[in-house]
């Protein structure tokens, strides 16, 4: 019997999808997708009444369906959504809101629809306020959909089918002092942000000595796709100081970690004591209502302003999402949601930290409060990724009823990014249910570390490989057999 | 006192506008605002409660806030909202849909966020199946406020501090009867068709003459920035035929006249009696709701699939969107709005024909449906754009309670693309009030044909001159003064 809440039974619902959807559109566990029809808080039900822990959902950020920011929705939208060319009061408090929650100079928004447009409007901002077309980006960063997106995000045009990098983009390693470039065991802890940043200072004095100038360092003030990343410390002192020199702007990516999910901070890029040029924010502050913004100095806005070009984005700043983002804005505060993610992830990491213990398999546990990777290695001293274990958990954790995904590079990293009401007691849950799973990928003290890398080659289609995106992907077969 | 959906005074929130919105994002009646706080099928609600009549939002297709709409928002906020990697029957009734709506071969959907989001998107789906890269576009489009957008957009990269057009852009003439390259008077209409599509021809003969192919040629069906444009009768088939030949694909971007608008047809590609590649359509299927989509076929989704790369638009394709896109398409039906649209604008068209024998002024009538173009002249004979004139026009208009825009390359079309619920009474006020209006911009038979393009260039500032956008824009005192 069906669910009032669905429409046809799931199998109709596969079958329109494989139809009517381009199929470059990726499912969740593509092998036995999951069908959702209600969620609440940080739980997801499917059609047969099922629940899922959500750990995956950034987005819904201050919980599912959210009562408040519900009604601050159906009742704007049953007033007025139209374009920002008429004045309207829902407008103006969002933006003053956020110009409250940023640091100075950061004062002037632009709203718009999407993490992409934000990034795309960012580049254009960078572009008029420096007249310089020389963009820095992270190796496998990700900053959304678009054509100028993909253009500086290695993580998609160096893919096999992918565009290949243009002239004008540069790319820095990763800070990523775990697998990275420059790793712990390498060098002082101290000293690692300033390799990393030398790299960039290397890439700007390039960009100069051709007689150019940079337009734009970009970055996730964490790199979310790349694998749940954190800089070390003097990071991005160092490289904002290199950008600015070459007569570039900083563009900090807070798409997915801002907000106050890094607990100890409304953003990430506050646990680095910087304060960007631009900002671009997504639909977090929606909580999955699309609205994002631009957040920018007013120096670069009159820039812009000063090109003449008008900045229409018929929808962004909508009175409707507008309503939503202002409603989440006033939950953050009002329910103490930063404080309770610095809480929660402090508790997460912590209990990870001791599960440690006691699997290998798990090379590194780090975050900043609901912002958490587990990384999966076969071998802590050589850190090789376990990228088919990291696979087999995703799955299984799904069959345990708790969405996770693995990201970065090798897809060995699982990540979490839970709605930011997850409790103590989900994130005891987590780790209960993980300590289970992770027996069954782990092998006898007495056996070889098994040569899952030929078997992982005849299993894994070129789709698979191109789950390094945040994709939860299905089980391996070869795998099953662990458990 | 003020209005209880006010939070503030109209002041107050045109300074926090000041500081904290960026200027580049333009206001209508710039220098007297409208704070709209309601809307209502064909109207709008100062925080006066005074209502104007809205000849200008496309986008609040079905009429705003309709109640079918908003409750179907409103209850599926309620329920769920998350990304489209888990199966909703929301989104494949949706596709279901909207595949019924176009000819066959156009079956296969990508649901975004924003009519840029879809043309941006076109033109990848274009590249992956083409593998070529140059595109043609027609001379004053817009087509989004991406930066790929920009870089098809005549209108855009062709201002004074534009970025220029790009060596893989090519611009073809608009094709403009009235005051276009080539003209009725010039040339008989059976020949105007194959006259514009010849110089798409030889756009595509120079660019294999260079070895390479075409990629795309994208067109707004009708176009609306442009100047509410009606191509000649035999216009696409033979561009169709042409771009095909030279291996591109053709994509007919039905953001702003789609939807059953020209009353005669679903989609105004219809008009001409051809089938497109690639559609694009934009957010009056929300009604206001950031949801657009992109629809193409089987053969060209298959090739961008092949490419391995997934496409992820976090909230492309949600469930709130998609049951706004239902109960759209669902109203468009049942309250017949097509029949309507073709209905009161064949009046509309009609008595502004008749209005224009006078008001010489009144240079051209043309339209489909309610999407209407009024152009004004100062000489019939030869065409000289009335832009000034069209300035005032919609300034006073504006006082009359009635919200209309100017458009085109000079400005001097008066554009209508209402509601779909606009009414015969709506058309025949409008006509009314436009009767008078246009007796205050007319000379005297006695006098001369003022000179009014000094004083233009003495009070148009270099923003103004900017405003080709479809901004309304500030009543000229030089003009005041002739009422």
């Amino acid at each position: 019997m069906m669910d009032s809440l669905e429409q046809m039974p799931k199998n109709d619902t596969i079958k329109l999808r494989e139809r009517h959807i381009g199929q470059s559109c990726k499912l969740f566990y593509k092998s036995s997708p999951l069908k959702i029809v209600r969620a609440e808080g940080q739980y997801m039900y499917d059609e047969r009444s099922e629940r899922y822990l959500d750990c995956i959902n950034n987005v819904a950020h201050v919980g599912h369906c959210h009562p408040d920011v519900v009604r601050a929705g159906q009742q704007q939208m049953a007033l007025l959504c139209t374009n920002n060319r008429f004045l309207h009061d829902n407008l103006v408090v969002c933006a003053r809101r956020l110009a409250s929650l940023l640091p100075e100079p950061l004062s002037v928004c632009f709203l718009v629809n999407s993490g992409s447009e934000a990034n795309d409007l960012a580049l254009r901002l960078a572009q008029a306020h420096t007249a310089n077309k020389d963009v820095i980006t992270l190796d496998h960063a990700y900053h959304g959909h678009l054509t100028s997106m993909i253009d500086i995000s290695p993580f998609k045009f160096n893919q096999p089918n992918g565009t290949g990098k243009k002239d004008w983009v540069h790319v820095a390693p990763c800070p990523d002092v775990y697998r990275g470039k420059y790793r712990d065991v390498d060098y002082p802890s101290e000293n690692l942000g300033v390799k990393y940043a030398d790299d960039v200072k290397k890439i700007c004095n390039d960009v100069t000595a051709e007689g150019r100038g940079v337009c734009a360092y970009i970055a996730e003030s964490l790199m979310s796709v790349g694998g749940q990343i954190l800089p070390p410390q003097d990071y991005y002192k160092n490289v904002y100081k290199h950008v600015r020199d070459a007569g570039g702007v900083c563009i900090a990516d807070e798409v997915q970690v801002g907000f106050g999910r890094v607990g100890s901070h409304m953003w990430a890029f506050q646990l680095y004591d910087v304060i960007p040029d631009i900002v671009t924010i997504g639909k977090p502050m929606g909580n999955g209502h699309p609205v994002a913004a631009v957040i920018t100095t007013e120096e670069i806005a009159g820039s812009f302003r000063n090109t003449g070009i008008e900045y229409f984005n018929t929808y962004g700043g909508n009175p409707v999402s507008c309503a939503v983002a202002n409603a989440v804005m006033e939950v953050i505060e009002r329910e103490g949601l930063q404080e309770h993610a610095l809480n929660v992830g402090n508790h997460l990491i912590s209990q990870l930290e001791k599960l440690a213990k006691n699997h290998p398999i798990i090379g590194d546990v780090r975050g900043a409060g609901l912002f958490v990777g587990i990384e999966l290695v076969r071998d802590r001293t050589k850190r090789v990724p376990a990228t088919a274990e990291a696979k087999h958990v995703v799955s299984r954790m799904k069959e345990e009823k708790i969405l996770v995904s693995s990201d970065g590079p090798d897809n060995n990293i699982l990540k979490l990014k839970p709605p930011m009401v997850f409790t103590i007691e989900n994130a005891d849950h987590f780790v209960s249910v993980l300590d289970d799973v992770l027996q069954e990928v782990e092998v006898d003290d007495n056996d070889e570390i098994p040569d899952t890398t030929a078997i992982l080659k005849a299993v894994i289609t070129p789709v698979d490989i191109e789950a390094a995106t945040p994709v939860a992907n299905d089980v391996e077969p070869f795998l099953i057999r662990a458990s």
